[in-house]
């Protein structure tokens, strides 16, 4: 029963925060607006959202349905249609679901934060074994600082599902591993289960992001996971899908470990095939991100990642480290309707590393006067 | 003294309007917000734009001060630093060059366009023979419907420079050149003289758009251009430059005319070789957009843009036509400090129609039942 | 017995053959040079193949060892080292082993011929359900018309090697398969086994060709199986690796089935990690052809072969239909000491279809007067 | 008249010959026939070179006509049917023109050699102020060392024209250049004089390469040149056009100067557009050649191609010097019938360094033991 109670526990925690974040949001978008006595529009929405929040019958075979009903965030229907000022990444009413997110330090958590930032409610797809570590350090507030959005305001995740990508469906799965202590504790955490899930908890999902880094899941092809499960839960018009790819599927990487160059060159080619697919029959948009180095847990799992981040500062043409963010706020742009023409597109997000045809610090280029930047 | 007239009157109209519309922005904002009494920031930018137009007294001399009176948007440096709501794409004190603006249809004005609704203050080369036309109808109001922005406020065009980019500096001009009637009306229109305009005038530019379609300007390298030029009007940090190119550079289009594929796959090589040597020195990112067909005036001087719509809307994975914002979009999101990691790179705003390897709607498919949308 | 009659008979030819059509060979290159008065090797080669028909013994345990003892083809020692007039694809001496001939209408045999025609010893690899029919219409004659290399000789396959490249060693086998009829008739078929028996049978082969066409073999990815299973017998210095994929990995192709561009991707991008590490540790070149479609058998197993044919015909820049030996032409040139500085690389043989940006064939272009040949 | 007497005394030498190794030629393919008793046309011809070795001497006015009368190589039409044997790349009876040869150690040199000894006759065009040290070491005998073919017999040129392919026709040459001493010597050298030249001399060409390496000529549009000249001068019927290029045109090389990297990006693009329309309309096959770096006079006009051949040698799969026979080779491959399905590609011959996607030599990856050939 400790899960049960932990949940229940975090059901309590999840409540009140909701609503303070919801103040939160009030005062972000107050203090930009300098000076309006009106509640804001967040604030009515979410108002008008309050009223919905229900008790939660979450099933005790069930534990990983953390949450049964929950209050979505500041989707302002009536307002959407209004004119905005500047040129926003506008999620505003979208649901966003990231498959991979473990912890608060990589891209998967990064893309959280810019989908958030730019107004999508946020669902995460937590590998099993994670899970529960996960959800103790989101509840304890250990991520808290990494939770803070631009406008001051805390990243909130509407629901955290246990998932492991490898396997789509319960039939998929290995006596072994469903007898395995951490998954037994879960349930519902295949592919098909989740996107069902997620389904009946909240419709349909507007986009959605594979950031599975590395490991098995990272082997096992794109397409026949997304076409048997993902995009059963992305929403039949005009979603997007984003994944994040490396440089290794296109390019010599003499060091990224072993079958990892192939899968993400099977999971680009992936993306070209279900562009066409999904972007047919649902008018879904399906994109990669090649993203640079960064010293996230899950890349630091690779071995060579520091080494990495440190050849790309040496060699790019932007001589700077690259910030999750800037994945992120990438995965924003690509999920929004500011990129409507763009699909089928691997995007390169690393300081245009992949440009170059040689490395430029080679001993042997030490006469040469390439510009540098200073360290 | 009629120019020197004109600037300061062109002072006393910016000043006051400016920090009108520094009040607009932050009621602006609260506007979105919900239920602001204040007049709008869109509303009062205008008014103050209306008020402002003024008959202009251009020196003879100085024929590239084509608007005495231009009215900067709303820059609003005090709220710089704070904390935004939402995840705009920021452009707020940016000062952006388009090169290649002749009329109100083409990927070039709605580059313009998305990136004064970011923010930008907008300046634009207009091709030397199309100056006169295009400034007559800008005065007049011809292309007012054009000019309105997602906030309802019309985009301000700060100043209009003659350019003609086959030429880097007066040397470079044939006499017949200079001669021709349409020339000799202007002046310091070659490229190296617009930059020093731009740096005498305003002091440096943070974005650069290199929007000429074709004609000889496109098969002159951008690489020379850039180095010789414009490069030097662009500020000396993290500046952005972008230009267009056409997926005939990388793959055989038939009916795509002359030597344009060659120019553009070497305006694609460029956007690499400078994306490095502007990326060392000066932190400055280089990109290209490789825009799908779109029946703006110049396209349709190649002669087969209406084809190559029909083509586009039949075979990419998304069924519909492109629209010029979503260039414009695309630009401002590369322009902006989102894309801060992003260089070297050629984007695709085309439907996805570059990722096809076939054309699917071959007769020889039609049994092949490929998913289509309904016209 | 009919079987074993029949390679016995296949056999006995060899011998006394090799050992003429050595001195032809000798005799041949002699002849370049000047002054032989003996018939050619070609005329001789072929005459003492129809002449030397004998008897094989061959085990009755191990029905995959078809030929217990094979002598050789053609391989002139002594007269390697002496100059040759022309510019040959030279691959005397040189053994070669095609995994994936099960046929004698598919680019595997075609590049059997191609290889042996340039003087290669042949070794085939055939998927165990099939080896059975295979070895039978070989040794009945039924590939005669098939086997005729450019000089008029037959080609010879030095030992035909059951196997099942979805496994690399009989631990991966499962228990239904072990037990099925057709693979227990057979022995040693899984590729680290075929590896060992090569190297047991003759040492070590110099050139691999990797013709796996579809069907769950070419989903599984080449870099394990490679670095387990077949790159152990490659000779360790300068030997040379082939495989064979598609344009259905870089682009959209709809139709082409299943996660097969995937695996195509995947195998391009093994295809890169695999010359690196083979190159730096034993000089082993790996290179892949992107063919365009042939009406193999097994590419009809695709279902849209004939389609693509078409669509070939009409649309590529060389309007004709794909042979073939233009691919074991091609897979010849890049196996031979000719191509010794081409390593990591994806060779389109197709016509040039995949230079292509558009159908030419599509019914909105049919105005544009885009030439054609006559078919 | 000095012109006339000076090609009647060449004429005088190369004619005996010419006949002498016609039927030497004729005898040479009897050869591999099978039962000649000449002595090989290698040895007649060579012999024959040496003998007809004489001074020049050229005439002022029409400098550009070496030859007038020559005699075509080995090309034996009723042999040309008959079966070889191996897989020879079979050029006989082909005409080759390679523009851009002025020395003896440059690609275009190794190009000519590979053809001339897949059987191709050879007709070169030399870049104007070079012709005259060209011509003279040619004729003094200073390239004999470099003109053995594999065979042992000497490259022979059937022609040398003047060429600078800047120029496409009379028109185009600017008054300066006409009056400079060393063009005054030649005539008829622009692209379109050269083509007639070679069509009124010997008919038509059926394989063309285009060596140019750098300087001027190389920023020039392959894609006019070729419309206009060049491929007026190639055979209506399966001819082969080939050009070098370098991998700089894709990926960024810090050093490779001025815009040479943006023409050899539109050389690429050139390729594809070429290989379509003279495809269609003429069967004519259209490839480019990506050559590592090579140190050839010409290249090291460049000026870091030394540095460039160690950094290859430290990072490349293929640890070892490329030589210029590789890329020879190749475009013998390219040219000839065994590449029959190859058009509008770019095949790299540069021991696999494109396929890098870091260089491996950086000293941030000295601990990763990556694997190096010795020194």
């Amino acid at each position: 029963m400790a899960a049960t109670a932990a949940s229940s526990l975090q059901m309590a925690a999840v409540r009140p925060c909701v609503s303070t974040s919801h103040r939160a949001v009030k005062a972000g978008v107050a203090f930009v607006a300098g000076n309006s006595k009106k509640a804001s529009w967040a604030n009515l929405a979410s108002a008008c959202h309050i009223s919905s929040v229900q008790p939660l019958h979450r099933s005790f075979m069930s534990s990983s349905v953390k949450l049964d009903k929950v209050v979505t965030k500041a989707t302002a229907e009536s307002s959407d249609s209004k004119p905005v000022s500047g040129l926003p990444i506008d999620l505003r009413g979208k649901k966003a679901f990231i498959a991979g997110v473990a912890d608060d330090n990589g891209y998967g958590w990064a893309i959280a934060k810019s989908l958030a930032a730019a107004g999508a409610e946020i669902f995460v797809g937590t590998w099993v074994p994670a899970l529960n570590i996960f959800e103790t350090s989101l509840r304890r507030g250990k991520f808290d600082g990494s939770r803070v959005l631009p406008d001051g305001s805390l990243m909130e995740i509407t629901k955290v599902y246990p998932l492991d990508a490898v396997y789509d469906s319960p039939e998929d799965v290995p006596e072994d591993v469903k007898a395995n202590k951490r998954y037994a504790a879960s349930s519902k955490w295949t592919v098909k289960e989740v996107a069902e899930s997620v389904k009946q908890d909240f419709g349909s999902i507007d986009i959605l992001v594979h950031s599975l880094a590395n490991g098995p899941e990272v082997s096992k092809p794109l397409l026949e996971t997304s076409r048997k499960g993902y995009l059963a839960a992305v929403s039949a018009s005009s979603g997007s899908s984003i994944s994040l790819t490396y440089i290794a599927s296109e390019r010599i990487i003499p060091g990224y470990g072993g079958g990892m160059s192939s899968a993400k060159a099977a999971l680009e080619s992936d993306t070209r095939v279900l562009a066409f697919e999904a972007g047919r029959k649902h008018k879904i948009r399906v994109n990669a991100i090649s993203a640079g180095p960064l010293g996230s847990r899950a890349a630091k799992a690779i071995g060579f990642i520091d080494t990495m981040i440190e050849y790309s500062f040496e060699n790019a043409p932007l001589q700077k480290e690259l910030s999750a963010d800037e994945v992120g706020n990438t995965a924003a742009f690509l999920a929004s309707p500011l990129a409507s023409a763009i699909t089928g597109a691997v995007i390169y997000v690393d300081n245009g590393l992949n440009a170059m045809g040689v490395g430029v610090d080679s001993p042997i280029f030490k006469d040469l006067n390439i510009p540098k930047s200073k360290h």
